[in-house]
């Protein structure tokens, strides 16, 4: 007898960029694909130090069922920092996650009906798209130029009543945009005036190596917006670590779909977080990956300048982990891609980023995992299958 | 303007246990209420050990981002334990949870659609109650006698095709009850010949204190058992460590649901259990744990038989964390709760564990949390305040 799985399942498929990290896999393809940090900015020694104290301090605590909601000074930690920056939240507001990723989830089990609306940038987050589509999310994806979201097309998809418009202000995956400040404000008031709460998810935010940090849009829309956040890109992803944070008639929401997701976040990895925390310079640490972030990134803006054949469009982010380059009219990423692979360097197509199709043209590059010597070379291995396809 | 939150939310409750928790939080309180391990058998200098070495020796691939099915040792530890039970799975049928709390999820997401059929045992987990409500199942619950579910109610709800049969066949959540053999081997067939998928539970199976380890489910119904286990109570729950294994046609949509609702496990968590399972004898941590838990449950019936009225049933689990008591007919525990908390005595009320309602005279009783000695005490606690209940 056939299995009989939910509906939702039948437009389910696995993660695009996981199925092709696998083919990526091989050493003699310098991989521009993943979303991985580059692992030399892991702190493993200081985690390592904060896992033998918490352990011989505190194990017991640290090991058995605690809260659903979080280890209580990480959510303070975690709340003194959006203060800091103009947003004002309580710790009860924050609710830590299993990874941002747990966020945009329940985001969706506590928000989305099937068929609701949910607007998205165009392109937007891949695993956002995977997350609320299946809870039958009824994508209105707008565009953006590099300031940000085109505001009559905004206008426009705020009409059809979503519950939510998802959007990352700060060094967009995929593209590496960030909004200029008047977007912010536009963007945050036309919410504040429709039916819609606003969802800010915020992974980069941290990672900026050019210009001035920008307000977030939770200030110009204090009552109906939702703030994501993750430990993934400044400490470690592989603990599993974020936090939504929001009004708290949508947290008690969000509380009870993460008693039934998953009961409470590894208690121990939260432990580790708040120690790493309070016995090093965080902001130290974050000025260190910035550094390296800005190198790796100049040195893959500097080598598509030179590889890169004209008629070629690579946006040029100011933090973060990706950059985005539009082929021109007509030339497949799709068809670039095993060229690509064959000469022995990999990317993400745009496409599937695409919540309603198109982008067939597009590709996201990661800089942040390879190092910058083998990230010259991975762009002019990709230089010359760009051009090999674009001579047909 | 208002929040719109999604349908599913409208019914949905925090956990009524972890509420009360939050009263009887208390230190005068004797609380059997939650459903936490004895601290006492948390292996903390073993799990020490382990992340000193785990993080000296490969730290920076623990903490990266991974996989989402698990660590691929930890996956082959967990088939090669259903092997030798005469489970014939391999390692990539394991899915490797936040917990086995997600799996409950997970299923629910890939196979519940709004008022689906779910045949659960009456009184069933609470838990599970919550995570597939939040996909609109509709239960069918079955009660049980001390061997296991009655055979003639099952193939009734069987007959009404329902999605999934969840139960959990060894010391349950919240009875302490046991299926017998034979009654395993006719549930196993009986779901083996209808269109629904055997979810068996087992997170306290390990925990046998008494008699023989009976056969998994699985054994009767190879092709459509997911079995669930679980870290928890065997190491550490703060680590949330669980795990799924099914036919691989289901594993293939809830490798998908998972990406979607977390990305991965902890994978930190995921290399601690392995090095703890290593460099340990976790047989011999396991015979700690369930002498340990003997002697509570023990000192708990005997507490029982001492103080507890005449005409007040209780369940003699061989072994998990819980027994189960049945007050006269009439007598609602929901009544008993504060007068046992005025005494200093914390349980939960059976009520909200049936899925349709009913129980309102039945209460769940944690052994492994408390020492004996306060156990007895609470016991003696208890049975004065049922005393004064009953007289009215």
């Amino acid at each position: 007898m056939p299995f009989r799985f939910a509906a939702r399942m039948n437009n389910a498929r696995r993660s695009f960029v996981r199925e092709i990290l696998k083919v990526t896999d091989r050493p003699d393809v310098i991989s521009f694909a993943g979303g991985l940090p580059n692992p030399q900015m892991i702190p493993v020694e200081a985690i390592a130090a904060a896992s033998e104290k918490v352990l011989r301090r505190e194990g017991r605590e640290a090991l058995q069922y605690r809260t659903t909601e979080g280890y209580p000074p990480l959510r303070e930690w975690i709340a003194a920092q959006y203060v800091a920056r103009g947003v004002h939240v309580t710790s009860e507001q924050v609710l830590i996650t299993t990874g941002s990723q747990q966020g945009l989830d329940l985001l969706g089990k506590v928000l989305i009906d099937e068929g609701d609306g949910v607007v998205v940038e165009d392109p937007t987050y891949l695993a956002a798209i995977q997350s609320f589509g299946l809870y039958g999310a009824r994508f209105l994806p707008v565009p953006a130029d590099g300031d940000g979201p085109d505001l009559a097309k905004l206008a426009d998809a705020l009409s059809a009543s979503p519950k939510l418009l998802y959007c990352m202000p700060e060094f967009q995956n995929p593209t590496g945009i960030s909004y200029s400040g008047d977007r912010r404000r536009r963007v945050g008031e036309m919410v504040r005036d429709s039916s819609a709460v606003l969802v800010e998810d915020d992974p980069y935010g941290q990672l900026r190596f050019r210009g001035e940090p920008r307000a977030s849009l939770a200030v110009h829309n204090p009552g109906r917006t939702v703030v994501l956040g993750s430990f993934s890109k400044t400490i470690a992803p592989g603990l599993r670590l974020g936090w939504v944070c929001g009004p708290a008639e949508v947290m008690e929401k969000l509380v009870m779909a993460k008693q039934a997701a998953d009961l409470h976040t590894d208690h121990l990895a939260q432990r580790l977080a708040y120690q790493f925390l309070a016995d090093n310079d965080f902001e130290r640490h974050l000025q260190m990956i910035r550094g390296t972030y800005k190198a790796h990134c100049d040195a893959m803006l500097e080598a598509i300048g030179r590889h890169v054949p004209a008629g070629v469009h690579t946006t040029r982010p100011d933090g973060g982990m990706f950059l985005w380059m539009t082929l021109p009219a007509g030339i497949s990423a799709m068809d670039l891609f095993p060229l690509a692979v064959e000469r022995g360097v990999a990317f993400v197509p745009g496409g599937p980023f695409h919540a309603s199709g198109g982008g067939e043209n597009t590709l996201r590059l990661n800089f942040t995992n390879a190092e910058p010597e083998r990230i010259a070379t991975g762009i002019e291995r990709l230089g010359v299958a760009i051009a090999e396809l674009m001579r047909g």
